[in-house]
């Protein structure tokens, strides 16, 4: 297997996980997640989202997070921005990287963010300029890559069309997004397949769901591509296979477990990666959905 | 990626899974559930094993099983047999084929089963003798392929002394078992380079325990160097991630969804197949260990 030697893990727990995450989160809990991910080697952390806190009221205080955070300096600190007012205060609060995020489904896109995906696009102009004037770089989010819930089978060219307008408009990266994680190793390599005729592995990171226990197996299959950035959320935030609307994250600690085992660098401490899953699942009264923790917290 | 056309899916919950199950299991929920797998398409159910039921109580109605199950022409019906007395009670009940085990590690065979690798293999001398003489085939396991509780590391070429003694003896298959789920792509990925240096595709199975999430992916190692053989267990029988002394197999259905995406065939019906794991985990009263099966009964 030709593999990367090293993977940059983008930490999506503190936003992605927390968002879906059910309950009041005290901003206490977040500051510590964020310290224990940094203090635990990981140096890519989407600590909030500057979204209407009407929409999203678990990142209603994503300044505050950015304003009390205690800031480790080899980590960048990235946050969800969907328009302009949101990438003002993304700027205002220190943040240093934003996203992005559009859909291959247009169906999935007008349920999601009640426009066409053109038009989605078009609203994140001002983003772009605004980040390029700042300096500030900005990663592209693509929803329903490996599949949607409403229509199904999810082309590879509809993936490399809204992909190509993400990097076309200066997104450094696209995080290819399996959101209801039905893709499959398959489905996985003939999107890539046709994603690399058009993109480097550099332009792309994957971002699997593991609601059908299917992502380290797409993981591994994007990393035989050639692709050296994977997202995952710490203990699986975000996701619980046994309630409805489940969304279901990798668990960071399961993917670093497989890098581990595969000798590909992550700077990543798994042990203290492991307690940092189990402290928040503890504050958040929740059983952890990282396998890994659960088999090294409670050994046979 | 080049894959096996067809895989054929050793289904071990009735056996493997239902011997580390909690309580008792009734006669008949055992023979609904060997009816429900080969109704969804399963070619070869470990259905029992023949040893003493002072050690394993799950397996003392073995006999009764094999003589009451309905049987379907389609199906290889196979027994656990450790010893030649087991053998002759395999036979006589009717079992297709048979198989015996043997651990790749010196500590886990003592503690495991009281005696060293070489004297469990004199063991089953008789075992093979009596199978030939009844033209029954035989397959042989080896546990802790890719890691032992006791020693930790195993080094492939144990596995592959272990595999050829097994396979000089009259063993049509070995399946390579990593009994602690501690295996990850990179320790299968080396571990089949070495053990294929020796023998052929054909003659290897792998026995992924998802103890530590790891499994799909290493089954995809497994197919991609050519292995066409897979055991899974419906509904992750034998194994609960919460439990200490979870055995953790991985699930059938989680195994399919994967085939499937990857275009494999294997004569399954996934329906059927979740239908049955959950029919099964309804009887014993536990949870479903398959995330697909999960995903596909609580949908999003």
């Amino acid at each position: 297997m030709t593999l990367p030697q090293r993977v940059s893990i983008v930490e999506v727990g503190p936003r992605d996980g927390l968002q879906n995450e059910a309950g009041t989160i005290p901003l206490e809990v977040k500051l510590q997640l964020l310290d224990d991910l940094a203090n635990a080697g990981l140096e890519v952390l989407e600590a909030g989202s500057f979204v209407n806190p009407k929409w999203v009221p678990q990142m209603a205080d994503s300044e505050a997070v950015f304003q009390q955070m205690q800031r480790h300096g080899n980590v960048r600190y990235t946050a969800l921005t969907p328009n302009l007012q949101g990438f003002e205060r993304a700027l205002a609060a220190g943040a240093d990287e934003v996203a992005v995020f559009a859909a291959a489904s247009e169906t999935f896109s007008r349920k999601n963010i009640n426009c066409d995906i053109g038009d989605s696009l078009k609203r994140f102009e001002s983003v772009m300029a605004a980040a390029s004037a700042s300096n500030i770089p900005v990663r592209g989010y693509v929803s329903c890559v490996l599949g949607c819930p409403y229509e199904g089978y999810i082309n590879p060219a509809a993936v490399a069309g809204v992909s190509a307008a993400l990097l076309d408009m200066g997104c450094y990266e696209v995080s290819l997004g399996d959101t209801i994680g039905t893709g499959s190793a398959g489905s996985m390599a003939s999107l890539l397949d046709v994603l690399l005729a058009c993109f480097r592995p550099e332009q792309l990171a994957v971002h699997c769901h593991d609601t059908y226990g299917q992502a380290l197996a797409n993981i591994l299959v994007a990393l035989q591509h050639g692709i050296a950035t994977v997202d995952a959320s710490v203990a699986g935030l975000g996701g619980c296979p046994y309630a409805r609307g489940a969304s279901g994250n990798v668990a960071t600690e399961d993917v670093v477990y497989m890098l581990n085992g595969l000798g590909i660098a992550t700077g990543v401490d798994l042990d203290n990666l492991v307690a940092a899953g189990n402290a928040i699942s503890t504050a958040l009264g929740r059983t952890t959905q990282s396998r890994v923790a659960r088999a090294l917290t409670n050994p046979q």
